[in-house]
């Protein structure tokens, strides 16, 4: 089946499944979306694309844009970022302390919550103006992107964060942060306000699928760090449902709790859904299955 | 870079690079092998193949074997062997107990030794003789191959194998394991005992590079099931760093204590690499080397 | 109120309660011990002594008996035992392997399984009979003591000793067993088979309340070795219980999963309680609400 | 041997062996004490008392001080503080996360760091002036105390306290703290920032030899309030070395990173040491060795 038509089925398949999930509810901005929307983009590398449900409308992406952030630090500073940081799953749930203990502060990669900080830390060591400078970047990917924090999302975060700032603390404490953790979690909380459509989402992914080059030629990552980048999200993606994805959708990937997820296919396509309810590994719950129906119908995957 | 000449540029350049691994020596069956041995032997869906060093000499394929078993048991009883362990990487050692012990006996997946126990209770209860089956099954995936047990490695790790007993009879304490945790281990290290060369391997590891199907056209999984098959192996299959494997190799793979290595490349080829000494998390320090420059020479990888 | 008021007032407060426990079934041979039997002694260091119940009933006191393996060992090797073991509370519970793991194979104390199964160690490496020379052992405490294994409970317990038989392979891994893990099993499960009645039990444990002395004024321990005992027995007695029985009843004690508990005032007396029922830590429900109810009425503690 | 003849004998035995340990660090005014300082003050419940060293020169008691925070918690409010926080050994360091994660929030006991916070937000939801009130409530155990806060103490440990900050956003994170972590924090760096001298708090900890009564003979809590307080400095007192604490030198304790020491003997007296220099699990190496000797001379422990 070619990738429009598996789409569309796909689509039509999970839309009406009852829906497991439920909308995460630990700010307000979030607890008040509408679990029943259902949306998709595609955009394949050769410029084509698709979106079904309500694909233009924006949305709280989260954790998705712990890839922007990563990508960037990772365009700046190279290979040595992993000296702060692992590119390994972790095992574990997407907040837990537990590790952090053991390892000394180091987390095992870039996608549970400690590993985006320390990346958050990297770029304020390294940017003049972090916030502008990394929505400048994450803008640049794509060139109709009108990409934007949200500053009602970042304030709520910051009122109920205190996970994230026991997190940040700690890792603190072990030496692996250099700014102030107030400095550092604001600059985060403003990362996961980040909002953005699918149609947005799929855009702005597509350098990855294009082996680090946007749909305009512009070399964002070279093929190698881009092929790396694949690689993260394909492991760790999912916090520890990261085996599950690769397993039943075999792309590599991204998800956050607002209730996107990407997903990539090198070579091929980038795609994004949206459906607020997560499972209880914090991934959407009709995401992940729509996801695995379109890999299957259409008989294709990394694998 | 074409294969052949990215599997001869890559191989020298490892060749002589100062070995930071060390050979295992848990039992003395592995400590006497020769440490500068080097092997590779490539085999590709075309049915080109090419091999460089000793890659018709056999050796003990340890863990390398786990596929084997978790293939016949995927084949035999389908979806169902997820009820009894997962397919999420477990963020610590090969074998440790920890997880075991909050996840109630439920291994994570079937790479560690918790889970390869488990497979192998499964094959106990489902097979009429075992051992002799099982290697029936291997022996079937390609037909020049005459792999086979090694009564002297499987008998030394009978008797230094205390951890392996302890995790068995662990996982028995909570149910998960049917049999009679002597024969399960019996039957567990006969299978960490099995010998090929890398040609072997190669030729028997190609039907995952081939959608399920040997090079005869024999289906031994479906199309479905061996991208599965290749999506464990690369989330999982390098304990933990398996997340560094797919980082800087971008493969599915497994490795095994004997030094040996196998990754696939789906629709591409199957590759093994022997090399003895191991890095500190278990993994050939050369073999993994020579995998990550052929990837990069030949600038193709799943992602 | 003295002893024996306080003890007929503790017994009558507590006989009738709604018992909230429930019978270890682990081994068919505990099961079907009649859940309502509720039995006390007292012995104090002036040679007065009581008991109410059924206390000249013999039952299991499994846990119980690793004090009698304990003070052989240190009577026999004295401080250099702790180079295999240690003195803290786990905070864990009583068959866990989780610290082992990362203490790599040193049991935090004797009283814990895997400290227990040291002892043993240690002690075959010591004695020349050891199932008989820990028997001989444990009568001399007391003159009149028929103190005696069961067959039958060793054998149901090896049966189903599969956490046990774990526990012993991984320390054997680490290679803090000498023996062989399987003799080790077999003397462990026979030391938990021992049975006794609370008379005999308050009787053999009399010594650790008069200084390390027996009634007939033999020296068992020395003044130090007497006080280390009570002391380990007062902050590892009752697993992740041992906080809460030190600060509700504020006496040294060891439980046994038979439903057995003895507890030691220095100075003063040894008192063993027997009702089967088990809280969810694993020790008496009821023993330990008569033991905390008999110290707040003679107001007297070790505090 | 006497008290006096007792600790004289102790404090020259201890006095010039060399110390292993190390002056704490992590804040710049306790790193500048004198590692030579050693005093011991000896207060008993019959008002003899007897000092040694600098015993009346004040230094910063730290941890010592959770005890008097606790004591007003459990006066004000009784055994119901216990729903928000547990009375067992955590069998891990005095600044871990990991328990709380596993325990939701929970802290094992009062006197590792997570429980002491929890008590410092029991002190503040339950007292009109937090800082006031419990200083004058100190301030009441003994006549003659002139104990106080220091704010330079306070101030340092405020800025390098992120493993804190961590730990009670953290707990926050569970609910289980109902105040402003900073203001919580703000309190409890206070609290280990009081200052008093060997002499001051041996008579300030009497009242917990004198059954919960001070030498005037004013209640501060009652019997068995008294013992249970006495208990849980038995074994929760010395972070992960209770165990040993208890076994060589059994008495109830609490010590603080500043090396300072308090121990209590029921019915006999209360013991303060102060030497700088910790032991790796951060307990004063000489302090401890003291009152071993001390209690192996005087041949009276409570066990």
């Amino acid at each position: 089946m070619n990738y429009q038509d598996a789409l569309i089925a796909a689509y039509n398949q999970v839309k009406d499944i009852d829906d497991k999930g439920k909308v995460a509810s630990y700010i307000p901005e979030l607890a008040k979306v509408d679990p029943n929307i259902f949306a998709v983009h595609l955009t394949q590398v050769n410029s084509e694309n698709f979106g079904l449900g309500n694909y233009q409308e924006k949305f709280s992406i989260q954790s998705i844009a712990k890839v922007f952030s990563l990508c960037l630090a990772y365009k700046l500073l190279g290979e040595k970022i992993w000296n702060r940081l692992g590119v390994e799953p972790s095992g574990n749930g997407f907040n837990s302390l537990v590790q952090l203990e053991t390892d000394n502060g180091i987390p095992r990669n870039p996608f549970i919550n400690a590993g985006a900080l320390v990346i958050m830390d990297i770029l304020m060591s390294n940017l003049k103006n972090p916030k502008e400078d990394l929505l400048d970047f994450i803008r640049s990917l794509s060139k109709d992107s009108n990409i934007n924090y949200s500053s009602a999302i970042s304030k709520s975060e910051k009122t109920y964060g205190y996970r994230n700032i026991a997190l940040c603390n700690f890792i603190k404490s072990f030496g692996n942060i250099e700014n102030e953790p107030n400095d550092v979690l604001d600059f985060y909380f403003n990362l996961c306000s980040l909002e953005a459509s699918c149609e947005d989402l799929s855009k702005l992914f597509l350098f990855l699928a294009n082996n680090g080059k946007t749909q305009d030629g512009k070399e964002i990552l070279n093929l190698s760090e881009s092929k790396r980048m694949n690689a993260l999200m394909q492991t760790c993606g999912f916090y520890d449902e990261s085996g599950e994805f690769a397993f039943k959708v075999g792309l590599a990937g991204k998800s956050g709790v607002g209730g996107g997820t990407i997903a990539i296919h090198p070579n091929q396509y980038a795609i994004a859904v949206w459906s607020p309810p997560l499972n209880e590994k914090g991934n959407s719950y009709k995401g992940l299955r729509l996801l695995e129906n379109f890999t299957t119908l259409s008989q294709r995957s990394i694998f």
